[in-house]
């Protein structure tokens, strides 16, 4: 069993390996150079094939490194195991975590004494300005992978109790433009339809958030002939919202008649007690945001006379006002719970921002300040001029002139 | 294990049975009249969930009823032990038949001399009018569900061949324009993305056909962002998917710079031997037509120096010319073989059409001469109503002023 | 001012000519024949550049042409004018005729005696039928360019009242497919946003009718961020207008908060005046169907206590009930009127299919009966393959053993 | 003549006055205050009826106003003759100018000495800082609208030339997301469809650059169903379009089957005479960017033998190597030469930034430097929430939980 394990996670890292072209190119450059050498460094991701390649990356580059998840519910224990038992990179996951297991797992990536974090969510360097504030001294800085991690730092460097600088990877360009949007739009699609078997065309799909990643999922679901409605907090998003041809609503109206619910905000209790008191007999609940807090778990419990699971990664909860709704994956992220996670090619470009401000960090940390840092712009270009190279696509380039006038002022009609 | 099983199929069947409210209404009609009272009838379908729910449709009607594949590869095997153990309903089905079992298993269904025929693909009625022409005197008729069955019995037809009255379930308007183009299509996309991981915006995708299948998947491959080449043998669908916004090229051509290729013909032969060897490296082949010989198996074999599984359902084949290609699911029809099937919804409409058609042939087939027959235009409008109905969808009516003036022709400028 | 008017007449044929390579070809296949030598033939279409082309076409291929308009709001005054001063090709066509005008037009085509008639909508055909019955011994047989049209005769050939051929140019492949649906679709964009100058994106944007007009427009309407609400009668449609992703509604819900409503079903009082009253204040109303009763002017009238021009081809009607509501182009159809009616590349195909259904009706008119008679599937073909090579795209070939495999049946798994 | 073109630019300047109900809400509250009271604005703008409403709100609240064209061919005639004798309202301008002229009115705008500036493209701005220095002492600041203008400004103020502080109005969030990227999505479909009549569905379409505006015309060619080929100089913007499912070529390819070309880039040559020597025979050239640079008319004078009128807006290019090219509009802002401009609502968006900017620089011109400042976050949410208050959409709102949620960073799995 274990050993089929070990195999199909094995074929899962080469598949992802032959299409993270990116990350080959990244490989090879630090690689040559050993760029990481000595460095411990403690990774809390979503264990999955692309995660791999990222660890099997940095380490191949000169480091040490450990492996936990960042959600208990989001581990492909395929590669799990393949990375600990083929690749003797050690990981600390199993899909279906209880809290205690995944803190203990956190712990044990923290146990390591890293130099630098990789964390997706926040959760590893809150656990180290929390409990483990010894590290403090050890850890040279972090990267942080996604916009509800991002939005937990920048509070935290608000306050005043950020200790180490960290890289805002979610902030790149090549990152957010493609991640949050395509990435999320296909992943999260792939999960709703094959935890559910349903029909997306001329179904009332309602998306919470028209931040990169709802946008994403607006995109994908209408792609499929869904009729989308996107709730919203900010009103400028609300009418780009509308400008591109959906119908915008208060959650309170959406849900009425929705067939689908997706929320992707980073905030909680988008979708709350008041909400599912009407929401559509029949509604399917899915979640793309980092937490499972978006649909309230709280509300849901308290509604409901019972709950059943129904089909791998579906619970029904049949509520005391006679309607049933449907949980996918226990409300968290859907694209991974019931999917594979975002396409390779996506994480490709992810992680290869991941790797080089992993080496960033490392030359810069000692003149960069306790505070959230924006990728440089130099990183960005490079792994975009990777990425077009890699697909043989070619660009126009500025001549002299142009440039000149572009820099001028002078020459008008 | 097969108790698990059988729970996991039990659990299908109950999630299509909730979602398939059209079958739900025919059923009821059926079965308060027991209307297929005694009658045996012999299936050959894509043994899962949707088909599950007509087969007990079918035995609440009255019917005594079998049920085996129509193609080795596509059953669900938890649905096909749930019907036989839990429902009691006899089926001869296993997902990875040998093309042995694959007859055989149609053989069992026929041993049980049934009076009607539900046939996908036309093998079972092919097998009655060839090895087994003693049944010939038994069948009352049959119903064919896919466009390649219908060319296969239209050839039969026009050669005299044919022994029996078949409905064209197929051409239904309420099959045709929606199981084979939204159904077809967001299906495909979930059996290539789930077994590649891979992302489709951006790349280059070759839908081989622009018929109803070729244009649902075209159309949803272009909803996921990607960029949609069309081959086609007739003039008229060419133009079509050129005004659609798509490229039209000839295989030898398209294949070339391919990430991509989808087959949904009906054909055989469509990625031949020639278009192979020009295949770009890496370019994944898929097959939703019926038959596995839209992407040739034996161009494969004989291209290439070595085969290997990298992934559940994708083959990689190293050819002579250095180059790799990936065959999904064998070249049979990705969107069963990798996926679910069609969506629940789509089905409900298609074996609704399928319910009635047989309750048709019952009643009407002494009328009727061994010829291929068009589904009544009152059965159409009756699973439409019923449709629109339980989606509480409300159209326009005529005034009796607006018909008189569309009947009439002298009210002009 | 006459000059200008023929020269910018001459400009606008030319310009036609240079894009409508398809008529080319058939020009000089069928003036090399002179194929129509010695015919009268009396046209009553719109009388604009590309049915400027069709005439002059037919001239040269021998024929003797008249041309009128077959809607009073829809004739360029510059082509009309050059077509008689500049090309000596007699036109009887003004914008703006009064319906006694329009009639007095057809008249004179009339009185040329023609031998075979082209008409679009039936006005013209209808006349030799009731005011003009001498000419029925004259006239050999017609051809029909529109649904409306189609829907009028085939109500004549039931009631046994058509006394001459006609073929349905309407439901050629190459006519329907292509100038009812993209024709349509652009053509009525075209002359809603500039008579209009308004925005289409997040506009709740109802069609009425979803056959191949109406999804043309909805397509393009959706195109542009338009949010499409679909009205019907038909059941089946309605279904496929859902399941593309758009709203359907009665006409009644529609309305309401209805910002465009556009018709397009070749039927009367789709607006009408219980439609009228909750329409809602702003609404713009646009009609794309052949006969300007689709909105009731009757019930606008009746309703309204003022109406005034506040821009070119567009009506303000104040509703005594408060609300103002815009009517464009006088309800006629509005592409033509505001517009210059279908691109030239579709008009190319649709008047080759005119061009060569005319011939076909002079050589075959004697073996014919007095039907509605489809368009051959050879003259289909012949437009389209020359609509690809012009256009140099290549398709594949069905090779002699694809060719036997499609027509053979014993062949299966 | 005058009475008429007087009475048609009342008309339009009503019809847009009754659809920009943003304005009218800013109107009011500054004509209330009598916000600008006393002040000189000096505005150059393309004068057009939306640019009229502008005009006249500023004068509405007490401000001197005169205004010229920023661009020799975008004038509507109407408008601008209305404005002077039937409003009172000094305009300079008038479609077709000569560069003479051009400048001529742009003096005129300055003879007034004006307190405040409100240009498009920056020749007003760039005139004051050049010829009219004096003016310098005068003028407390001023508004830029647009990509092209504030590209010019930056490298003022990055060469220390720039002498009084400019409101970038273009990156008001409620400017270019939707003037950029809907406005001149729609208005350049209408002036290219509208002065060509030809059709888009199947076409090549090459949008140059993927800024805002590209992506507009992007999005908009591909509802059309047009095939589009995005080309870029930045490797991100180049990405993103691949991903949006778009080719991306260099020019030099991709004007090589080209059917349009149509440049938005801010840039100069972007079409230049290497490109035109390959260009597709029939091509058609368009420009939707400030400047009648983009697509390079010296190259064409030099490699054509032939030019003539062929149409309103198009000038065919016979080139020395045979082909003809067509260049619509004089290569100038074919949405303001051939068609009216942007939609009316995303005027209303842009112009009532434009007001509050006004008002913003009176009351803080001491306070401001000689920069390009931002607009001010409130004005651009005052702007969202009128916008959307005016169409009747709610939104939801952050409960104080959710709030304290957001700006917390303890709460995690």
């Amino acid at each position: 069993m274990s050993r089929d394990l070990v195999q199909k996670g094995v074929k899962r890292l080469e598949w992802a390996k032959k299409h993270m072209k990116v990350l080959e190119k990244v490989r090879n450059e630090l690689t040559k150079k050993k760029s990481l050498k000595g460095q411990r460094i403690g990774m809390a991701l979503h264990v999955e094939a692309k995660t791999g390649m990222l660890a099997l990356t940095l380490r191949e580059a000169g480091a040490d490194v450990r492996l936990a998840s960042c959600n208990p519910l989001s581990t492909d224990d395929s590669v799990s195991t393949a990375l600990n038992e083929h690749f003797g990179l050690p990981t600390f996951a199993r899909k279906g975590e209880t809290k205690k297991e995944y803190y203990s797992n956190l712990n044990s990536v923290l146990d390591h004494e890293p130099d630098i974090l990789i964390d997706d969510g926040c959760d590893l360097i809150s656990l180290v300005h929390t409990k483990r504030k010894k590290l403090l001294d050890v850890v040279k800085g972090a990267n942080e992978e996604t916009t509800t991690g991002i939005i937990r730092l920048r509070a935290m460097e608000q306050a005043g109790a950020l200790k180490f600088p960290v890289m805002s990877v979610n902030d790149a360009k090549m990152k957010y433009l493609f991640d949050n949007r395509y990435g999320t739009g296909q992943s999260t699609l792939d999960g709703v339809i094959s935890s559910t078997n349903l029909l997306v065309a001329g179904k009332k799909v309602v998306v919470a958030g028209y931040g990169w990643c709802g946008r994403g999922i607006a995109m994908r679901m209408s792609g499929m002939g869904g009729n989308v409605t996107v709730t919203e907090v900010d009103p400028i998003p609300a009418i780009e919202a509308k400008l591109d041809g959906f119908a915008v609503e208060p959650m309170m109206d959406a849900i009425r008649d929705a067939d689908f619910v997706i929320t992707a905000t980073g905030c909680k209790d988008v979708v709350s007690e008041r909400h599912l008191k009407v929401a559509k007999d029949g509604c399917v609940l899915a979640n793309s945001g980092h937490f499972d807090n978006e649909v309230s778990k709280v509300a849901l419990k308290k509604l409901s006379k019972k709950k059943r699971n129904v089909r791998d990664f579906v619970e029904e909860y049949s509520l005391k006002n006679g309607r049933k709704v449907y949980l996918l994956g226990e409300g968290r992220l859907i694209n991974l719970v019931a999917g594979q996670g975002h396409p390779v090619e996506i994480m490709d470009m992810s992680f290869s921002i991941q790797a080089l401000c992993t080496r960033y960090l490392l030359v810069n940390h000692k003149k960069l300040e306790n505070k959230v840092y924006d990728v440089p712009k130099s990183i960005d270009e490079k792994v975009a001029k990777i990425r077009l190279k890699s697909w043989r696509v070619k660009i126009d380039n500025l001549s002299q002139e142009q440039k000149e006038y572009l820099s001028g002022w002078s020459e008008g009609t």
